[in-house]
């Protein structure tokens, strides 16, 4: 047969197709994405779980019109592939090309950009709520798809407890594949677990066609439909409570990779009126069978190759490049709770992008996966704190941010020993703004009582968690999304605010927050081999406290000064310097500022991005050589 | 009688005593707190309501070894009064006396200082599961008390996920009194409504006698109790089946004003494992007939005068001190909703503390109230601006951290038009630190998009709402909790990223971010009066975009320059004044930063707090005549 998916330019074209050829754009769809994840990392297991949820979501609703938001995102292929984006889906995730996440200014057909989980039964309630009060007479469905593992997620709650409220054209599919990147944790899973158990979904067919049958055959069709969903829902034999008690009908759970099922319901749940959840299972890795046997491996995998012949199977994949900051931040925890049976490890869904595997399977006692709950998360550190545990909160910059009330009033008011880890502190690279970790340094240093770190390279990292274990307050320690780089040596010990002072000389200085600090030695080095220009280089490593004492009278009596962070100059580790100097009455006419400007930065190659902030040793050489020679043109003057 | 309250050194005093003198104890408890807001505005109904609650508790555990949490807190003085602080108790809430709180420093019994709503049941899990780690042989309880209207908040439910670990000594007393502040809503409220329904209540007495009788009388009291426990939960009617999918044992509801009732549970209870739910029924203001009968205005009432002859009969009650900034932002948002009907106002169940009644009662359909669930209200404002509404988000500003995260990526990464009218910006006064609103400028101006503003006085903020209404990006008003002064004279438009001079001189500058403008104008004035200084003021008005053209050449030419802020120094608006000068070059060596230093301030009024940071008229003057006075010796050294 002839593909059918390169014609398809947006969801109409999918319109008069039969099922088979449904199923045949589902195959190619799957072919696509195996394609593209042979030849770069990139989310998959859970694209290949929704093919055919995305197909018949399409078929049914005409999201020009209807309102559709996919909840985290990452699950946004198949449906970037049938809205007019095949030609350019190869360029996904690469810079300048498709987004990995949903992005308006790729398409009306996506809404809001997402990566953060579990907002998009909030989001979905507003856009419903101002169709209502704008056009109501449009009837128009807004549909959030949402994973079970961002289902845990509290502000998903606070949705459901708001549906009640123009909740009339809502629709939630609750996407059920069983895990949340890692399996998944915690009582909403077992819950879904003993709804997977009942006759609606165990003996599917049978049992749904006997509850429709079972429907008086009413005139109107849409009360047929309504009967209908209410006799489903029922079928559930209150398995649905937890949500009917909230005042949201449940209907399923149903096969999510039976397309004609999907749209029967779909086109039930059109029929009537909402706020109404359906719940879909699905298979992460669906249709490709490595993916679905080990879907953790397969949800971002680095690059494989299938078997020429049996294109079902992997014969290849790619090892990782060697260590990055997150093994380094996970041996030194590991080697922590060796040292000291008090210390655990608290992660939010990301035991595998945290590497902490062998964290979990070596102290299952103290390690606690939360799942996507990052708020709980760290006040339930702080409650261990303060008996005595000696918490590691071990989340991505970003996420971390959920937690930002938690990290004020549970953890820094308290002044409680609690660990921050923030990995993919800076940009995350292919993932976008959604992931860069750039607010953290700005954000962490307002609270009193808080310590925060920033490694200048790999080795810092270890000696700053033992500082935090031992350390009275919190602390927080960030860190890039890099290969783990180590300055070769001696090295300072890390002690409470104290920089270390890597090179001096008498021409300039550079003092940078993080792990940049590599880039700011390389461009010093190069500009006293190739100019003769010797710089004074400073590994800040506290954000905050800062180390007034050292760095101010460098500050003062160089000619020229550089500060360096991979994190958002608006508050960030520069101002912190700026507001040192300023207190000391220290002059900064001769400081510059290297960071991210008031931009989202987008996706691409981290390398890539850096060097188009000038954030690379190139950017930061050639700033420092602008500086040195405006001073020497001003000497000269 | 005599009475038995102010010798009460600790809840082991109450130990020995019948229920009539741990009633005659509740009495006099409920004395206390009238006798106190007859003279002082305090929080009143909850804590009438808990008084029961708080004698059963503390003679059935003993907190110095198990643990107790008061969620959200301000029900806390009860529990102060029978824990060795009945003596300062008439010092509460002023400076140097009784936090209005719970406050670790204060006593042993106070764990965790709360204020902001819905953590609990995550600090009692950290603080079960430390507990169950590190002296698992000690048998020790967590409790948290926590009421329905804290219930809705993302984050509990983020805990009851996780309680299926740890949290065998796990006890979560829910503190039902049908409000939150204001009378509740959504579907969890609906839902405990119906709970309410249940035989177990409704026929208590005889009903708990029934239940408890058909349990057999098995020889190990243990076993007798979880028997009895498991028959009380089933009792329920599948009732609490809510917490039950959760793997949280729900039992009740149970009347919250009978001791011995209360007693009797908590006994089961702690004779059983956990997690358990003990559903307790209060009536807000019990005990006091007119705070019963109208719980908001007694939530935390003006002063008030009772009758002499009949001590549950209010004769008079104070009027408010006039207009504040509360009442002009709900006007302008109330002539906001009359002009253009795609405006809506969104509050966090602080209708009554930000004045919306009159907006409620006017347009209903365009104003929403979504309990306690800030990252809800957010995300679902991001959705109804999405589609065409122009949301008005009224919080607090220290409640308004709780959505930091989707105020990134559901709003300032799609750049919706999203108005955010922050109250009680700055120092909230008598509540102290959980409710200062000092961190916003600093958390918000690091987004790109957001458009951040403070106005100078009163005036100001009405143009700044239609300012930001108007606008196509997000924007944020922040304000204090202040009486509604208004400079007077011809004033200049609000337009986006243009700040105001008030005054020119050229002997300095005060440049000012946000509402301390009239203590800067009067410093200014008397400055000029007295010793013949005459100073330039700004009235920055936009913290950002921050108005370079106008700021930096008052800045680069004035002899010195004074920074005013009511926010944390650290990342604020005089950082962000530093960050252009710097980004400009122009030197900040002669400027001053006046704001709010890196230390939790304590509660207090806010005209004392702020006269000891300085940062009244008089210290603003103080720092001013310094540094006029430092420039004159050194020009004439």
């Amino acid at each position: 047969m002839p593909p059918l998916l390169p014609k398809i330019a947006s969801p109409r074209d999918l319109d008069g197709m039969s099922a088979t050829q449904l199923e045949q754009v589902a195959s190619e769809i799957r072919d696509t994405l195996c394609n593209l994840v042979e030849a770069r990392s990139a989310h998959f297991a859970s694209n290949l779980g929704v093919v055919e949820l995305c197909l018949a979501l399409h078929t049914t609703f005409d999201f020009l019109h209807d309102r559709l938001i996919w909840d985290t995102g990452h699950q946004i292929y198949p449906h970037k592939l049938i809205t007019g984006r095949y030609d350019e889906f190869p360029s996904i995730r690469t810079k300048g090309g498709l987004m990995g996440y949903p992005n308006p200014e790729e398409s009306d057909y996506d809404l809001f950009v997402t990566g953060h989980a579990g907002a998009s039964v909030s989001t979905a309630h507003g856009l419903a709520s101002g169709d209502l009060a704008l056009r109501p007479h449009e009837n128009r469905w807004s549909v959030a798809v949402i994973g079970d593992g961002a289902f845990p997620s509290g502000v998903v709650y606070e949705a459901l407890n708001n549906l009640n409220r123009d909740g009339k054209r809502l629709l939630i599919v609750l996407n059920d594949n069983k895990m949340s990147i890692c399996p998944r944790v915690g009582g909403v899973a077992d819950y879904f677990d003993r709804l997977r158990m009942n006759p609606m979904y165990t003996g599917l067919k049978e049992e749904v066609a006997r509850v429709l049958s079972k429907v008086p055959l009413l005139g109107d069709p849409t009360e047929r439909m309504l009967a209908q969903i209410k006799e489903a829902a029922k079928a559930g034999l209150h398995g649905g409570m937890f949500f009917e008690e909230l005042g949201v009908r449940y209907i399923g759970p149903i096969d999510g990779h039976n397309i004609k099922l999907l749209r029967k319901y779909l086109r039930m749940v059109k029929a009537g009126d909402g706020p109404v959840l359906l719940h879909v299972v699905t298979e992460k890795g669906h249709g490709f069978r490595p993916a679905a046997e080990d879907p953790v491996t397969f949800h971002a995998p680095p690059v494989f190759q299938r078997d020429t012949s049996d294109r079902d199977r992997v014969v290849s994949i790619k090892k990782s490049d060697g260590r990055s900051y997150t093994h380094v931040a996970s041996d030194a925890i590991h080697a922590a709770m060796a040292k000291n049976d008090r210390v655990t490890v608290l992660t939010a869904a990301m035991c595998q992008g945290n590497k902490l595997e062998r964290l979990r399977d070596d102290y299952p006692d103290r390690f606690f996966d939360t799942g996507i709950c990052e708020a709980h998360t760290v006040a339930f550190a702080a409650g261990q704190a303060k008996v005595g545990v000696r918490p590691v909160v071990d989340i991505y910059s970003t996420f971390l941010q959920r937690s930002f009330d938690h990290i004020f009033q549970e953890v820094a008011l308290q002044n409680l020993p609690v660990t921050f880890t923030l990995d993919r502190g800076g940009l995350s690279g292919p993932d976008g703004a959604t992931h860069h970790g750039v607010f953290d340094m700005a954000y962490l240093r307002v609270f009193p009582n808080m310590v925060v770190m920033a490694p200048g390279d790999a080795g810092d990292l270890s000696p700053m968690l033992d500082f935090a274990i031992k350390h009275d307050s919190p602390c927080a320690i960030r860190y890039p999304k890099a290969a783990a780089i180590e300055i070769a040596g001696d090295r300072a010990p890390v002690e409470l605010g104290k920089a270390e002072v890597l090179r001096e000389g008498p021409d300039g200085a550079i003092v940078c927050g993080g792990a940049l600090l590599v880039d700011c030695l390389a461009a010093a080095d190069k500009l006293q081999s190739e100019q003769g220009i010797d710089l004074t280089v400073v590994n800040a490593r506290f954000i905050k406290p800062l180390d007034t004492k050292t760095i101010l009278p460098i500050i003062d009596r160089s000619p020229f000064v550089v500060t360096v962070e991979e994190a958002q100059l608006a508050g960030g580790f520069g101002s912190a310097v700026l507001e040192a100097c300023s207190d000391a009455g220290v002059s900064t006419a001769h400081l510059r500022r290297l960071g991210i400007p008031d931009v989202y930065v987008e996706h691409g190659d981290r390398e890539e991005l850096l060097a188009d902030l000038g954030l690379d040793s190139a950017g930061i050489l050639k700033t420092c050589q602008e500086l040195a020679g405006a001073r020497a043109a001003n000497l000269a003057g």
